[in-house]
């Protein structure tokens, strides 16, 4: 109800502000008995953390994840599961000077005016920080579908107007992280990374588009008519900081084609159904066929610059602002475990919910 | 959970299959004391109903809305509203030949196999049809949301490969029916159903974009984190059929832009925040900030079309199809009234939502 | 959240006013491939309807059940049932005369005030007609229950003062039918009909208890904390019109004993846990564990009597009252398959939701 | 789903094992605005942790609250707020030697069984230390409620087989803390405690029943059909372990009673609506009418006892057991807080659904 959890089954609760105390999620309805490898959790953490590198934000937390219930000896217990993840390096008298100015682009007015009162610091819990508790849970998630064979990649696919022009079919999944960008590509990462670079300098901000792919699909997953799978993957993406667009399967080049060209026609190998194209994207009906599910998330540039710019602040006066506080150039990076951890807290619920499908 | 309710606090559970006996929907959530216009929500089922014109389906449904419950002297009792549209077109013996085809790009094959038993007829619950449920309650959230000035327009921007290149607020929106395309522009309408005409005759099928507006939102409508409206109109929209990619403000676009150039500095307008530019698309952080509220949604080409296929049967041998049953060479049109009932239910049950906000 | 849903995987809306066009429910959440009989609903909704014998109120319903989706050739698909019952003998007019008076114990006032409308017809939504709805609903359930040998049993135990002093034990749970009033013994049954039918003669009414009885549950269904089963079980039958007490096992007489009393000792059978004594009502921690579950449930006496009242009309009028209407002078008898219908909700919900406890 | 989460708009979620490092819930839905007086928080906490007096258990805790997010500068945010209490005396060593063993009218067997794991220190999830966090999160629910004027008072009024004999009427409600038992009766407080105090040097343990009154509440609370007030307010309460049993207004005692004797005829006070008796305890057709609501809850005696009992071990072997862990003799006086909290989370809930019930 009021927008801070995620998952029918497998339920998701994150809390938390970004100069708070800390974040964190309870996860309940986690089946029980799922052998919880925590330095997987915290190398999902760790690939989100502020600080990483050169081109992300310098805010310093070592983002280390902390299980406070539900898990006993290495074991889920069926109970809920709370990962905490402490505010280290939060600087809230940074944000003192911004306490009544409105940024652009950003949730200041909006929380003001909708609570009548915002942890202006960082954002609060407007901030991308609280993306950590749902990496967590994600990482859980991510667990509970390795025991099924499922197979989550996300990589960076645009920077800005560089972009690379392959298929995930023709790159290698396996060197996301072989580059700080995170797209598997040296070349096309290396302009990303200098293009990233160069806007920093000037005190400006990149947006670009995330691509994901996820492997090994049993068929099934997936609700009617409003829980359509592509329906909660899109809710789940849309749910992240600074995303504006989302497409699966032939997107929004598919409206071009017609449907002769379209269609994806089945054929068996080795007595299971595939189809010879994939336009549906692994989804039809709303529901998995098998094949790969494949989508596009579009982020806007970060809403943080360091560029002047005129703005309001909470007495209706036109102010200047220049923004304090530390933030990435561009949030893609950093954003790629965030959409696989979506992808994962999705793929959890209705694997789970797709257990009482038939008598 | 099963997949066939939307909302919170405006809760829609739809019911029915294609060639059932009804298709339907409860409402349970809405307000006391709303005058229920009924002419209003049959208006909104014409527009959705097939053959209505030459470029639609020829099934011939008059789609007469019946309210079971829930109404009493013109006016909603804040108990469950039941809402019946009987089917009286069924030809279900059309589709007796299919019965074990699975038909490429539809949900034939994937409901076969997450249930154990599919209703053939016309695809069952995966058919279209059952959008007919979603105008008719969406409707009732249009008659709530008008008591807010809330207003809601959507119309075709794109059929294949042709485009009106002109964004809304260069189009009178109150000539959306004016044309059977529901394009508000007279020329690009024309050659968009000779294209469609064409296409049928071809035995083809074509898909397209639809564009939505939503004027007069109060600011403070979303929720954060999971549920931000953003979140929440990309799954209702991803809930329609054929919906393959949803952008919203900026969208995909947007990704190119620079943070500087893509920001929407706040100015007062007659004492109220404005901004000067909306990339934002009317949300930030999730919430609605005032401004007009914009998005794209693309469709695939419709699957059913007349054209030789191969595809599989359910005994897994490879079988030639021609479909047979009746079908639209492009949905888009009558998909212009279901797109804006998906809107008005996220935004009616967000705007109840909201309620609680403060103390 | 407005109060008409009942379940989280196997869930249930009710809808219809008891002088509207009809009743009925939508069950979304009923795995597929169920055989539905048709007669076992009927059945069920026989027991309840009005006019049943001379100790029931004499509305004459059929209570026809029609099922409008979610089945086919005899099995459910997996998508949303809704089950429709007309009210065919609605005498609204009978009410017109009480339109502005607020009955002593009935809903008039709260929903007036509550909904600042409300239909005056027989109490609308507030009317016991509405668990015909819910009794259909049940009868799917326990059809699904019956697949896993979960057996429930209700009947009348206590009929104003007079009461059956015997366990269930001691009982042929098969009988309960053999009498009117629905209390399985010949002597005790003949008395509370005859109490019946003098208090109706006095133009007065009486309540009761029913006891139910839930054979063959399966260890494992209830969640921790907030949905133990015993907190659902008494939540559904709370619901039911009338109901002033609930409780389970030991209950009310149990808060006199002492541990060492009232401890159920477990002990080997056939290699499968039991407990020697069962005053944990088969209920242990929330989950079931494998031993009988029984409750009671008491009834206050029906609000509607012939007796002339003094009560006030909205215009906050102090006035007399002589009820319009017809009306049952005990539910009791009619209420037991409904006790039997809120159990089996539960229990199907339940065994649903168990089925991912464990990976 | 996993049942850890109780409300619909005031909604939460508690997490925590009782020998684990910590007990917490996360409120999602408290409105922005509301001052939190962390004093009153840690008073309620304070009345419900062990180690108070010689009548409870002496496992020592201090039951510090922790508010992690949520609250910025005294004051909600409308975001979640995440309270934690820490496990400090927690010795769970001294389980181990009962790890393998069922205790009787406990959950240890149902939860091995439904999990197939389980926390077997101090009953893990299972343990009466949860309802900790359920009492923290009414604390703020009670806050809430004191904004509207409603007040909620619990008492102990039967211990064993001793029993207040008096009405909450006839008792000052204030007064229930100045006894150790939370008898507002010195004289039946004393014989309680000695009752107490004589079966723990039996080493066995006793039962008894809690009474709560509600006053101020506002009319039309509460949603028709299934989540009637009382459903909700019986299901929480079944929700605390120990209780069987539980009866609103004229419960169990009501259903030998006559229409006639029942009803509660209205009148008028000072132009507002009253009733003459209270059988109905404040609550009509599911929804309040502004009259005192009130009820009992029955508790089954302590299962944890001294004494030796025979039971099994997880490899079904018959066992004799003499509990380790330190326990209650009678868990009635620290339950007070506990039904107060219940009851709260209820009410504070269906306050804010009511936001919504008139356009």
């Amino acid at each position: 109800m009021a927008g801070n959890s995620i998952g029918e089954i497998f339920k998701v609760t994150t809390f938390g502000e970004s100069h708070g105390l800390a974040v964190g999620a309870v996860i309940d309805g986690c089946p029980a008995g799922l052998e919880i490898d925590e330095s997987f959790i915290q190398h999902q953490l760790d690939r989100r953390k502020p600080g990483q590198s050169v081109i992300t934000t310098q805010r310093n937390e070592s983002d280390t994840i902390h299980i406070l219930s539900g898990v006993f000896e290495g074991k889920t217990l069926g109970t809920p599961i709370c990962l905490l993840i402490n505010n280290t390096d939060a600087k809230p008298q940074e944000y003192e000077a911004m306490k009544n100015i409105f940024r652009p682009s950003h949730a200041d007015y909006t929380y003001e005016t909708k609570y009548g009162i915002r942890d202006y610091r960082g954002g609060g819990r407007s901030s991308a920080r609280v993306t950590a508790a749902s990496v967590a849970a994600g990482a859980i998630a991510q667990l509970l579908l390795k025991q099924t064979g499922m197979h989550i990649t996300a990589y960076v696919q645009q920077v800005g107007k560089i972009k690379l022009n392959k298929k995930y079919s023709e790159i290698d999944l396996n060197s996301v992280d072989s580059t700080l960008v995170r797209c598997p590509d040296e070349i096309v990462a290396q302009q990303m990374q200098e293009e990233i670079l160069k806007t920093k300098a000037e005190g400006d901000s990149l947006g670009g588009i995330i691509h994901c792919v996820i492997k090994n699909v049993p068929v099934g997953l997936g609700e009617p008519v409003f829980d359509k799978l592509q329906a909660d993957l899109a809710k789940a993406i849309f749910s992240i900081n600074a995303v504006h667009g989302f497409e699966y399967g032939s997107g929004f080049a598919g409206s071009a084609m017609k449907g002769s060209e379209h269609n994806d026609a089945f054929e068996m190998k080795l007595g299971i159904p595939y189809t010879k194209s994939n336009f549906s994207g692994g989804i039809q009906g709303g529901i998995s066929n098998g094949m790969d599910i494949y989508f596009s998330a579009a982020f806007k540039p970060t809403a943080t610059i360091s560029k002047e710019q005129s703005t309001i602040n909470s007495e209706g006066e036109e102010v200047l602002l220049e923004a304090k506080g530390r933030h990435d150039p561009c949030v893609l990076p950093r954003a790629v475990p965030i959409v696989e951890a979506m992808t994962a807290l999705v793929l959890a619920d209705f694997y789970l919910r797709n257990k009482s499908s038939k008598t």
